[in-house]
Formats: C-alpha cells, sequence, structure tokens
C-alpha cells in the first residue's frame, strides 16, 4: 500500500430537496450575486432551476447566466465566463447541471483572477492561487466533477481535449437530488454509467497492486452499477437507484479509490476517449465503451493479472488461467456495454476506417507520450487500439 | 437511500515517514506552539515521539507536553489540559497516539474557549463555538478518532463514560505512519480489530434497509478485517497488513459508511459496552467482542435479516431460513474472535454474576433510555442482553 495524502474538502447535500439546504451556507458565507451556469433545456425539465432560482431570489441573491454549455466544454463558453465574473460583482458560481456545466464553472473559476488567458492554465503554464467558491447543484451524475479538483476542456482551435486538476477548484458545495436525473434520457442514464465504471477500472486496472481492501470497495462499486444500470433503464424513477447511481459516481471518483495506489490511476481510455469525443461529437460515455475493450484487448496479454481479479470478484468467472479469465473479463465487460446499448465499436459511432489515423493523431499530440500505467503507450500502440476499437 | 450532508474536512497524510509531511502544514499556518499529548512508553518506543520533537525542534515549535492519558480517558486529564491552555500562549493541539489521546485532544480543543467545566459539553449542557486546532499524529488505529468528530470521555465521579459529537472536532490532520504500529501488543491489534469491526457492524445491523451498494462496501471492510486481523497476530511487522488496518479503521467510522442510512448507526453495543469499560476498566474491544454477540442473540429473531445478510456476504452462510442463517452469523462471529483471542463472555474479564446488575443500572444511566435502533432498549432488556453476556 502506498503512501497518500487525502483531503476532500466539498460539502455533499445529499437527497430530495437538498437544494434548500443550500440556503443556510449561501447565508453563512455572505454570497450576495452568483454566476448561474448551465446547459439548455434539461434544468428546466427536471425543475432544478426553478428550485434554485425561488431560493436564490428567497435570499436575495443577484444571479446573472451563462447558459448553452454543451457537452465536451469549450474554451470560448469558459471565456466568456470569465469576462463576466471580471466585469460584474461575483461571490460565487453556481453550476446546474453535470460534469461539462461543472467543468466549465471550475475552468471560470481558475481563470477568473489570472491575467492572462486561462488556456495557459490548461497547458500548464500558470498557477492558480485564487478561484471563486463553486456552490453547485447536480442533474446529472458520472464525472463527479462536482466532488473533484478536475476540469477538463475541449480548446477546438487547438484541437484539444485536455483536463486539469488542482486542488483549488474542489467546489465548496454541491446539492445532489436524485429526483432531477428521473428526466435523463437512457442515453445518458447509460453513457453516464459506463463512466462511473471506467473511474473505477482505471485505478483497478491501472497495475499497481494497490490493496486488497481498496481494490474489493472498487469491485462492490463496479459490481453495484451492473445492477443500478438496467434498473434504471427499465424504471428511470426509481429513487433508490438513481441515488445509489449518484453516490457511487462520486465514490468512482472524488479521489478515494486512488488512496493506497501507486498512480492515480491508469487513465488512457480516458485520454483515448477525449479525441474521440473532440474530433466526432460523441458523448464521453460513448467514447469509453468503444475505447475501453479495445485497449483491455491489447493489453491483457502483457498483465493478465488485474483482469482475472476483476473476473473474478465483478463477473464470477473462475474457470481457466488468469490469461483465459482475463479474455473471459473483457467478453463480459463488453457483453454488459452491448446489453445496455452503449456502444463497442468505432463504427457504430459512424467513424470510418481512414479517420482511424486523425485519432491516433490527436491523442498522441494532446498530451505527453508515452501514457498509461498498467503498460505506457507510444504512438504505435494508440494506432493499435484504434484499430482494435474499429 | 436516505438524504445526508456529507463533509469530513480532515486532511490524511498516510505512510511511511508521513510525520515528516506535517511540517509544511504547520509552518503555512504558522503555528509556534503545541500541547503535545500522549499516553505513556508507547510513543517512545515506537519511535513517533522522537520523530514528531526532532520535526518540531526543527521547526522552532515550542512544545509543551500533557502525558499519562490512560485507555478509557478521563475528564480530570482533559480539565488539566485545558488549564494548560488557557494559562500560556498554545497554537494548536499535537496528540501522538491512538484513540484515547485523540479523545483527549479533541476534549481539551472543546473546552479551551469555554468558560464553564468542560463537561458541560458531554452532557449537552454548553455548545462550542470556537475550539483549538488539532494536529495528530496516529500510532495505534481502531477508534477513527483522527478522522471523526466524536470524543468519549469518562467522568469517574459520575460513573459515566459517554461520547460528544460536533463538527468543530474534526482533526485538521492526521498523519498515520502504520510503521508506528509494528510494536503494539497482539493484544492491542486483536481489540482494535473488533473495535474497527464493530464500527461497520453497528452500521450494517442498525435495522434501516440503507443501500446495496452503501452494504457492499461495509461487507467488504469486514470481510478485509477477518483477512487481516490474523495477517497481524502471525506477522506484527507486515506493514501491508498494518496499512491497511488503519485505513479501514478510518473508513468504518469516519461517517461515510452511515452515508445515506436512516440511523448514524444503532450503537447499542458500544453503549453497552462503554459501562464495561468504565466500571470494570476493560479494554474498549475486549468489551465489544463480548456484548455484540450476546446483543445480536438477544436480538436476531426480532428482526433477522440484516444478520442473514451480513452472513451471505461475509462468512459464505448460504443454508437455511433467514433466522437460522442468523444465528450461523453470530456463531462465526463468536468463533473468528475466540480464534484471535478475543473473549466473548463477561466470566473471561472476570466480572462476577452479582455485578451484571450494577452493569445494568450503569447502562441506563449514561445516556436516555431506550437506546438503539434495531430495536429499541430499555432497562430490562439491558440487563437480559448482559445475563447473555454472562
Amino acid at each position: 500500500m502506498q503512501n497518500f495524502n487525502w483531503c476532500n474538502p466539498t460539502r455533499v447535500l445529499f437527497g430530495k430537496g437538498s437544494v434548500k439546504d443550500l440556503a443556510e451556507y449561501l447565508k453563512a458565507d455572505n454570497i450576495k450575486s452568483v454566476l448561474l451556469i448551465y446547459g439548455g433545456k434539461s434544468v428546466f425539465k427536471c425543475g432544478a432551476y426553478t428550485q434554485v432560482t425561488d431560493m436564490l431570489n428567497e435570499l436575495g441573491i443577484s444571479f446573472p447566466e451563462l447558459n448553452d454549455i454543451k457537452p465536451n466544454p469549450r474554451i470560448d463558453k469558459v471565456r466568456d465566463g470569465i469576462a463576466r465574473v471580471k466585469l460584474s460583482k461575483i461571490d460565487a458560481l453556481m453550476p446546474i447541471g453535470g460534469g461539462s456545466v461543472f467543468d466549465t464553472a471550475k475552468a471560470i473559476s481558475a481563470g477568473a483572477f489570472y491575467n492572462g488567458d486561462v488556456w495557459d492554465i490548461y497547458q500548464h503554464k500558470a498557477k492558480i492561487n485564487k478561484t471563486v467558491p463553486i456552490y453547485g447543484v447536480v442533474t446529472a451524475s458520472a464525472t463527479a466533477s462536482e466532488v473533484n479538483a478536475i476540469s477538463v476542456i475541449s480548446n477546438p482551435e487547438a484541437n484539444i481535449k485536455t483536463s486539469f486538476s488542482d486542488p483549488h477548484l474542489y467546489p465548496k458545495i454541491a446539492a445532489v437530488d436524485p429526483e432531477f436525473q428521473f428526466t435523463l434520457s437512457e442515453k445518458q442514464t447509460v453513457y453516464g454509467g459506463v463512466d462511473i465504471i471506467a473511474h473505477a477500472l482505471e485505478r483497478l486496472l491501472d497495475g499497481d497492486e494497490g490493496s486488497e481492501f481498496m481494490d474489493d470497495q472498487g469491485y462492490a462499486l463496479v459490481r453495484n452499477m451492473l445492477r443500478i444500470i438496467p434498473e434504471l433503464i427499465d424504471d428511470p424513477k426509481n429513487y433508490d437507484a438513481r441515488a445509489e447511481y449518484a453516490w457511487a459516481s462520486q465514490l468512482a471518483h472524488n479521489g478515494i479509490l486512488s488512496c493506497g495506489r501507486a498512480t492515480r490511476g491508469d487513465f488512457s481510455s480516458h485520454r483515448l476517449g477525449h479525441s474521440i469525443s473532440l474530433l466526432f461529437d460523441v458523448a464521453h460515455g460513448a467514447s469509453l465503451s468503444v475505447v475501453m475493450p479495445a485497449w483491455a484487448r491489447y493489453l491483457y496479454k502483457f498483465n493478465p493479472v488485474p483482469f482475472a481479479r476483476l473476473g473474478e470478484n465483478v463477473f464470477d468467472i473462475f474457470d481457466g488461467s488468469d490469461e483465459e479469465k482475463a479474455l473471459a473479463t473483457i467478453e463480459a465487460l463488453e457483453d454488459f456495454y452491448r446489453d445496455i446499448n452503449a456502444p463497442t465499436t468505432l463504427r457504430e459511432l459512424n467513424i470510418k476506417e481512414d479517420e482511424i489515423q486523425q485519432l491516433a493523431d490527436n491523442a498522441s499530440k494532446s498530451g505527453a507520450l508515452p501514457f498509461g500505467t498498467l503498460k505506457k503507450l507510444n504512438q504505435n500502440d494508440v494506432l493499435e487500439i484504434y484499430k482494435l476499437a474499429y
């Protein structure tokens, strides 16, 4: 078990009606104006917008708005938000949404007190010392952006989707009312679920021996997600399943699953997925259900052990050698993705064979090569994995 | 799944040499003097005292000492510590030890800015608004006092051992170097382990349906402790087992296992155990291995379900009705305690049959009756459970 430094300062207000509980903290912190940040119709449809603005009105808090945040959120919207914060008196940011909206809020928070262009921060050319506090409301669980210090932003001009992490970026409070997620589409639920599972797998399959105790926590999380996602496909308004899904998403990526591991997770699949999302506007979860099995098929013979343990603990695969178990595990994961109608090939995403090189080139330039921890991937590995994903 | 409000602000510096990592935080927070709080010889034997005082000397931090804190720590020592803090300029408290030392530090922290007697706070007659920050070093894991907001203190004059909890009591930083625990006796390791298991069971057996996902996290914790304790009996210097034990102790009682439950845990067994510890100076863990199976035998027919689920998920008990599984589970838990040489009867603690009434009287007066959540216990229930424990 490796050394670690663990502190997650975000307060989670979890459950039915939790937006109301935000009020006492906003009052205590003397917040007078917030920049409300959201995507589109979904915040109206699910009821979050009304609940939040009713609360803000009651407290006499002003709330200029920045909306139309898209999935795979972009740096131009971040720049807009920073300009808004610099021009007017904004005490706090209030994202209402899922990962894209929170990632945008964190980027605005990071750039608001920086004098250059915020993209410098994502290029690791500038440090953050001061941020605007974030009090957020979750309407789509998956990335756990509301309880971690990570922000993933796309820069279409540079053709880069990249992530940045800094302890200053932890939101102060995240209110999670699982009822807001009753109106998510089946696709959103499935892709979010794929992402949650991926966050656990990036740790469990990182090649570090970690600890049996923490691995078991990760296996329990994945096993439960295999149950919860189909429950929600059957009944999108199943409160307990929505709540377990939301809470599992946080425990999968609030950092706790990295405690005791030599790595912070492998995250090659995330890197490879980011290029698919960026170039072909594919949902993050859909990129992962395609690329993670291909990554696994490419690598498992190199080190079958973590795949075999995953199979034993999650898919009840006990027969054969570790290599045989590993392959059966990857097949079981693909079968699960197919069962929940998540894509498992680039073809299903309408990506053509002659576009694979473009993906490989993009993934290779979005950050330093080699990347990954189970096996360090170079440019050729990246290309071969995309080919397998085809 | 029930609503909850989750935030654990304590920073954990975990692993080999983690005392050194405290330095940067003490510097950043401009700490110039700490009250060093510890028990006796063990902090010298394990090397923690030397490492801590070397670091403090290097930083030029003064460190008056309050030592000789005993297991089942007492209010008089707390009063001594408060007097010390009130008389001299103390910026922070630095407990070095296990639960008793941290509980004492928290009590001093709570009382330092209160003008009356600190026992008022434990009697819920006074509120805390301001505390002295705690930067602690763990040398014996079990209670997780270093990462929670609970303090358990005994008042021998009033013949009461009771706990108090307040968000102000979270330590600011807890450094955990598992190597300090290489020198713990087998008894300490076993009793600590019994306590860790009990913290998970107090939730899993609280009668609330909770959530399958969180129950699985609890089961994984218990299952791993059943492996880790014997590993440490075999080899007290097994670093990975010490580390898993230390980290499991924190996850068992840092509050996360209560998330989504209607109760904060049943904790009848803890209440019943406190009277045994108080009146007969019994180690906390030893009181729990005696009282928890008796509590379970007294209650399981009333609601066998949580016991049966525990048996399936932890002890591989699959045959029979829920009631039969429940009984087999309790027997398996007792067998485990016997295997690790933890007592399972009051007789083994040299408590006589005619002293049982005294225990029941004490447990009934140490807090409001009825207590417990799986089944609310009244005075007669308490007596019957102690009789079963005999």
